[in-house]
């Protein structure tokens, strides 16, 4: 049995999670980073206690898991930043284990939640694949026979930050051309925004925003382009562009077995998998050349936690 | 001990190498493809006996390492694709290990010799790290915990065909976009020629290679840059834009310790690790961030059939 925790910038949510990633308990608290590093790890602690104190006597908790929104060093356990809790060079991983008798793995978010998707949804069948998260952001956990890849540093798989082209706009990251600033819902919107202001091109967005260009949102793309609105079309040919690159690039560093694309926008379905699909494999190294399969990730709930959890068991088992 | 071959268009080297990559016996054969793939495997066999005839008495050969220009698949060793040799999916693994008793391992030639990189001329200080090597092409090999990295299909550590921006010319591999059209000396001599072309610019270019365009090549462009000569430096920061774009990428996903540039072009030194550098920290994820040391490559001679040897080290002792 395992503890995960999910530490966002709301929410600190905890679980105790067995080895087929099945969660028996959960609890959760605000994060309310205001207060400092130290009474966040503190309340980290206490939901430590609660789990424990939730778990069927005489079985065994082997290890706690935490994903953050940040990195950390993965030789010491410090986290070196998480910007949305204003954390800095916090040795996280040793203040947790002067209080919790338990080893203690600390993991990037997007990395523990591929975690759920590679070892429960996917029954571990994969040992070298890549997650892409397409959501407000782009994120991504790369497993590299069957160990998630962190890096050397703890700055690995910041796969929405490879440099895929020239961007419109400036990455949240301060840099440009991030897969981030083409392949996210804020991307696309913004997209659809500039064609829309730039080129007074009639569409279906307008109508399906009732003419509120701050209304549009990631579906209603998704929605008008299966219309077969032009400007929508034309917006999602461009992130599936620059998704493919983003695809074919990590094919031609890793060659994972396959890539799974979840987060929010991978709800658009066979009408986003096929054109991407195509895309890559017009991409292709050579014609003929062996290629990830490319599918829609199947992990719903709780990816965070249970994430978090068996990351911990696949640190401890290495 | 173990045996080395490199495995080229022209010649097949074949090499006794120590487990500290010294080589004690090395000797070669012409490749001859046009024979066919048996009778090149045939002088394989013919060379590893060579090989042994000449190894100390006494001495344990532990494996053979060969490095193709190629792709092979890991779990089978078969040979999916030396195009130089007209090879397709050649079972070169099972033919050798029919009629050579000791284990044998494929791997690509730029992987391979990223090993002698790592494990000799760095004496096996980095456990995860990446060789860019600059030449004709651009090829390159990843460590990733101290195994290198081949892919699920054989495919990964093709760094030279990351997508990184539009580029002027096709790749050889049919696709537009590739590192190598940019940072190789073909692409750096291509983009000379055509600044010289199309700007009618003075450049000292003119002069090094006696008003014949097509004597300039890589070397002349660098030493023309370090003289101040503009459209000299213009060539140069393209490829150390694209470069550092492909190292940013490379630092992105894998966050190697360290990235090593080798072959041809890596002889230009300080001027061009400087601004390389330079340009990497400018396109961070974040100031501040973690990032891998960038390092001319120190090994010189025979990388190929030593780095074959230590790569089937490397490989058995997993």
């Amino acid at each position: 049995m395992y503890i995960g925790i999910d530490l966002g910038g709301t929410n600190i949510a905890a679980g105790l999670v067995n080895e087929q990633g099945e969660m028996l308990f959960k609890h959760s608290v605000p994060t309310d980073s205001k207060r400092g590093a130290q009474a966040v790890i503190d309340s980290i602690i206490a939901l430590v206690e609660v789990v424990k104190a939730n778990c069927p006597e005489g079985v065994d908790i082997k290890a706690v898991g935490i994903g953050i929104p940040g990195i950390a060093d993965p030789a010491t356990g410090v986290v070196l930043a998480c910007v949305n809790l204003g954390w800095f060079d916090v040795p996280l991983k040793e203040r947790m284990s002067e209080r919790v008798s338990l080893p203690v793995f600390i993991g990037n978010d997007a990395t523990v939640a591929a975690v759920a998707e590679f070892e429960v949804a996917q029954k571990g069948a994969y040992k070298d694949a890549v997650m892409i998260t397409l959501g407000t952001g782009v994120g991504g956990g790369v497993m590299i026979g069957g160990h998630m890849l962190s890096g050397h540093h703890g700055i690995g798989s910041e796969i929405g930050h490879m440099k895929v082209g020239e961007g419109l706009y400036t990455c949240g990251c301060g840099g440009n051309g991030c897969l981030e600033t083409f392949c996210s819902s804020t991307a696309i919107i913004h997209y659809a925004k500039h064609l829309m202001t730039t080129t007074g091109q009639r569409t279906l967005l307008t109508e399906f925003s009732d003419g509120q260009m701050d209304a549009i949102d990631g579906a209603m793309i998704f929605k008008a382009a299966r219309a077969g609105d032009a400007l929508a079309q034309a917006v999602v040919d461009r992130m599936v562009k620059y998704l493919s690159i983003g695809i074919i690039n990590l094919v031609s560093i890793i060659d994972p077995k396959a890539v799974f694309i979840g987060g929010g926008l991978s709800g658009a379905g066979d009408y986003f998998l096929d054109k991407v699909r195509d895309t890559v494999d017009s991409l292709k190294y050579f014609k003929g050349s062996p290629c990830a399969a490319i599918e829609i990730a199947a992990f719903k709930n709780d990816a965070g936690i249970i994430g978090a959890a068996l990351y911990a068991k696949l640190e401890q088992d290495m």
